[in-house]
């Protein structure tokens, strides 16, 4: 139950993160809502499409479908007051990376995959929406350059398999490895945490 | 029958406006072809991939690849006739437009998706491989920049199951959906319908 | 047994030279570790991906995982001395072709797909890791600008299915073509061999 209300909001925080990606670009509606479209659902659409999870799982419920058109909407009518609070929309984003770390991984642990590759997945689940958000938007992708991001969510997911072979309840070990990620990149953005850039001259 | 030989003339139009694209960026010939190739089957594949339909469709079946190596030929030899033509290779690539926007929908339906889903299927069908083009090009794509474009697949997606929904014959539903996109297109153009840009200063 | 071998050292150049690529364009560790995996596993990736075949191959199995990691670390730590062997890394790259080519079309043989969609599976799965690391990096892809590459791949795969209708025994199939493969690239470098660029004024 908590896990379907934050699957929701890292959906529909997801969605007006691309959403004022693609006004920030000034595309029309229709591109703006793409952009929303694919940053919210690219990633568990990659995971589906590698596990062979198909038809992938948007596909298969018009739930994903709605939030992400209402979140669009929403998102475009309080534009100019949106993109002053994108502080507090980070907060979203940074829980949609937490839950949508633990559904790959749980995909990957329903189709038998080792714990090493579930938390790939899980990773891939989380970051991919924002790669090809900034590939369309034509930008080397800030998950690259920026911040600490899929370090944490490699890090949840390293928690997540400690507690699963400690025979943890389960809902304890969502809330840790959501917990995990989400303080990381809190305390990352705050005290501007980066791995260090690998230049060559 | 007729819906075969609109399907082979959205290809090798599909395949022509990719060979053109390519050609404008000074790539070599093996590029062009790529291009071209990418151009035309991109939003099938997408579309076969995310439902499942493995192998893809031009794996089981040379004719795609005959029909795109020799419109990409065609489409070198006589490139700079067709280039002051592009007017009338817009008209060919709308047609594609319609017809593909048919198929994604008509696969969508063979795997028991609902119709909303089934719609953006063959929005997708139709708009993938031009907007796979530009990325390849290193461009924004312009499907989110300029006309109405995938707009005009999704009224027409619209118009085909309202008038399913209403037991009309197959064969005029596919008319009245394509030439009700082919429509919309040609309007959008003539008369610069866009839709507005949604910018944040 | 040598199959083995070779696919490894492979699997190493490629990475190797994703590494580069990503140290080149100044990314964190973990940025340069993703262009390192997208460019040695990406062709496999989309292989596995259109004919069906799921989960993908490194899923199932760590080894993958685990030499691209090491090669990424090493490339890393060697990225001044790797920078100015370049030409070296070339061979590497160049036998990863060779191998890669020949996977792609052995899988389609699985599939008992059609010698012509073989080649091109098999070109795919040994240039579209390249393909991907150039868009990722934001640069049109270098295989469309760029010296023989993928048409090496075309006329090696040819070879396989020439001897391969002759009834020539597999190992030296392997070796002939991937042997044709390095050759062809080996004297288009040295030669500076391109195919023509087709441009439009």
């Amino acid at each position: 139950m908590i896990f379907t209300i934050l699957d929701t909001l890292g959906l529909i925080a997801f969605a007006i993160s691309g959403a004022l990606a693609g006004m920030t670009k000034k595309l029309d509606f229709f591109g703006v809502f793409i952009i929303a479209m694919v940053t919210s659902i690219g990633g568990g659409t990659l995971r589906d499409l590698l596990i062979g999870n198909t038809p992938v799982f948007w596909l298969l419920n018009l739930q994903t479908f709605y939030i992400v058109t209402a979140s669009t909407i929403i998102a475009i009518i309080f534009r100019t007051r949106l993109n002053s609070f994108r502080k507090s929309l980070f907060l979203f984003d940074t829980i949609g990376i937490g839950i949508f770390t633990i559904t790959g991984i749980e995909k990957g642990l329903l189709v038998d995959l080792s714990p090493i590759v579930c938390i790939l997945l899980g990773t891939i689940t989380a970051c991919f929406g924002g790669v090809t958000r900034d590939i369309l938007c034509n930008e080397i992708p800030v998950i690259f350059r920026k911040e600490i991001y899929a370090t944490a969510c490699l890090l949840g997911g390293t928690i997540f398999f400690i507690l699963k072979f400690l025979n943890i309840n389960d809902d304890f070990i969502y809330i840790a490895t959501a917990g995990t990620i989400i303080l990381i990149r809190l305390l990352a953005v705050k005290f501007h945490w980066t791995l260090p850039q690998i230049g060559i001259k």
